[in-house]
């Protein structure tokens, strides 16, 4: 069985004895280091509580460099030292630099685990190299440096193979190969990965030193992480650092994580509610009018909903910046007033037909359009100036948006009946 | 300039003109083709509109054949045939075979350009095929096949590079490879090479014949696909295929594309607003109803919401499947539960302070965490119900969930005031 299916049977598993019999039985402590690095943080902390030191450090040197790092770093932090003592003292400081580095910027995601050469060498020394060198993880590429160990280029497992044996490896290397610095975020490096289509990314340090280097099948683990917390945000779960959607924490937990947008999406429907109790008057006078509420403000809604999500997931992608914000005003204001003045129209023709009330008619269809208009540039913008004040645009979605879309189309739709009304009952 | 950034200045750009003056500025027909195969593919017929056959033929020629597929199936159709006749034969032949594959499915996806060798190769032989194969797509994996061309093992380039030159393959090779159908889903193949932290998986014909392989860096491509699709449709964007939030499409397709949901929203919340309009003089005896009413609406549908983008989610990545359904509905009643009892006891307190109406107090309350129960179960349940008959679970999200919601909440909350007031006033 592969580890990564092992680690889905633990995932699945309903209670955690089940988890840690499953994990235990495992017989080769190979494959439980490996079982370990495709398990979430929760289910790691799970299954090794109560397993000795000496074991911990055991798996842990079976683990690539970066992996190792990512359980060290979930486990209780006053274990580390003792855990690290149990591991060789040259492997031992290794880890412990790559755990100064914050978890979700390049240093934290990066392995050492790389095989470098320097400028003079040969093709021949490269070989000699990637023969020697003990690595488990992939090899695709190999790096150049010079005397100071600065990154000076980077060569292609595949241009090796085809090179002569004698030739230098400065002549068939990428002199201006694609990195990134150690604090580089994550979410960076991945869209750098994905643009490019690299397999792996050097990582330097700020001097111009070679650190380490980051591996394609890590930067899909990234860009899956970023996504759920993308996906978990714009629903107003959660506003916090989230890996993964959890179904195996408490109902209790899982509560307190989700109530703080529900508690901000109350406060600004109690608003929107006050509104309503303001113009309590102009509904008491023409009743048909609450028929309309919900269809004004669950349109509003979705349709604030729809350009958030598209600015959002734009800005993810790269697709757009702000740069682009004036212009995408534009051309979803022009959508919003279609897609408002079709709406309106039709609603316009639903009143007469319903409470044969040609001013509520107008009424309706007119603020309609207007909702729209205003749900669709909001929802357009509000991303946009999150993220270039350094937010997560994802946090203005769906609690906000809608909320704030709530609040404007009551209004609108209240404020034009009171007037249009009155004035002409 | 990289390929994919004169990619993204074309994207960028804000008119066509200038998008095929810089697309046409390109000096080399080498770096032309690459371009091309970063460009979505609205943007590929645009660039390419009006450029002879004969070009064509030459750009195409230039790319890997599964971009130059990518390419040849967004070009106007009877155009194809005469584009392939500028190939050489056996390269048109090639193209023509992948091009049969639906675009979404493995075989759709990979690419015929790979390095096989026969069961019988030694380590030299396979050293010698790698340096005569003129791929240009990376090689970090060769393939090993039998008489009849089936796939036998997988041998990675590390290994290849550590054995001896003497060896045969079979002794290296991994006999239990990976591997996906020609008929495989896209998203499968995706969520397979992910798991198991593939480089590369092999495609293979029903029968076992090895037909191609998809490489990690496009899988990338279809992970960032695949999300955008499920992003689009949760909020209610689109219910087509669609690769690529687009902001260069006209405001008029644009708004065509959006308005089916508004449609189906449109639809809901005239029931909502029926029902709101069949209790009217409930609302008329008690005025201060109304002031809850987007209260109510508003945080079912956001803890609905909430919910359902969980189980979206969690079921794109994986991390459940219908099995969990039960379990999933119990958990998440029990977190609606906690939340609606704290809400509900929230607004019961928040409407004594302001209509010191304790029966008015109660009504809410109760409907409130019936609401939230409701709202939850359904968004849980609707995804998994949707994805086990076959249907995208990401098309439940915000505007059906909401639309549902609304619905649910205003009779529940207008029943309750109905029966409990009347009864007591």
């Amino acid at each position: 069985m592969h580890p990564a299916d092992i680690a889905k049977s633990i995932h699945d598993s309903p209670d955690i004895a089940e988890k840690r019999r499953l994990f235990e039985d495992i017989a080769s402590s190979s494959t439980k280091a490996h079982v370990l690095s495709e398990l979430s943080s929760e289910h790691v902390v799970q299954v090794l509580r109560g397993i000795p030191l000496t074991e911990l450090s055991a798996l842990i040197k079976e683990l690539p460099r970066d992996d190792a790092t990512d359980i060290l770093r979930v486990l209780p932090q006053e274990a580390v030292p003792a855990i690290l003592r149990g591991i060789a003292h040259e492997e031992a400081a290794q880890l412990e630099c790559l755990l100064t580095y914050p978890k979700r910027s390049a240093g934290g995601v990066m392995t050492t685990q790389y095989v470098a050469i320097h400028q003079d060498a040969t093709v021949d020394t490269a070989f000699k190299a990637i023969q020697k060198s003990s690595i488990e993880e992939m090899i695709y590429e190999i790096y150049v440096t010079n005397d100071q160990g600065n990154l000076m280029g980077v060569v292609a497992l595949r241009a090796l193979l085809r090179a002569s044996r004698k030739a230098r490896i400065t002549e068939i290397m990428d002199r201006e190969p694609i990195f990134v610095t150690t604090e580089t975020n994550q979410e960076e490096v991945a869209d750098k990965v994905a643009r490019y289509n690299l397999l792996s990314i050097p990582v330097v340090h700020p001097t111009g030193k070679l650190m380490g280097i980051i591996t394609i099948d890590d930067v899909v683990d990234v860009i899956q992480e970023e996504t759920t917390e993308d996906m978990l945000r714009m629903s107003g779960i959660s506003t916090t650092e989230q890996d993964d959607p959890q179904f195996y924490v408490s109902g209790l937990q899982e509560a307190k994580r989700r109530l703080p947008w529900i508690f901000v999406n109350m406060l600004g429907s109690i608003l929107a509610g006050y509104i309503l109790w303001f113009f309590r008057y102009t509904i008491q006078e023409v009743v048909a009018i609450i028929s309309f509420i919900p269809i004004i403000t669950a349109l509003g809604g979705n349709a604030g909903l729809q350009s958030s999500t598209l600015v959002i997931r734009s800005l993810a992608i790269g697709r757009i910046d702000r740069r682009d914000l004036w212009t995408l005003c534009v051309r979803e204001s022009w959508v919003a007033l279609l897609m408002g003045s079709i709406c309106g129209g039709v609603i316009l023709l639903i009143t007469l037909a319903w409470h044969a009330h040609v001013m509520l008619g107008v009424v309706v269809g007119f603020s309609m359009t207007l909702t729209f208009l205003i749900a669709v540039v909001m929802a357009t913008a509000l991303p946009i100036l999150l993220k270039y004040n350094g937010l997560d645009p994802a946090i203005a979605a769906a609690p906000l948006i809608t909320t704030a879309t709530d609040i404007a189309s009551i209004t609108i739709y209240l404020m034009t009946a009171t007037v249009l009304l009155s004035s002409l009952s």
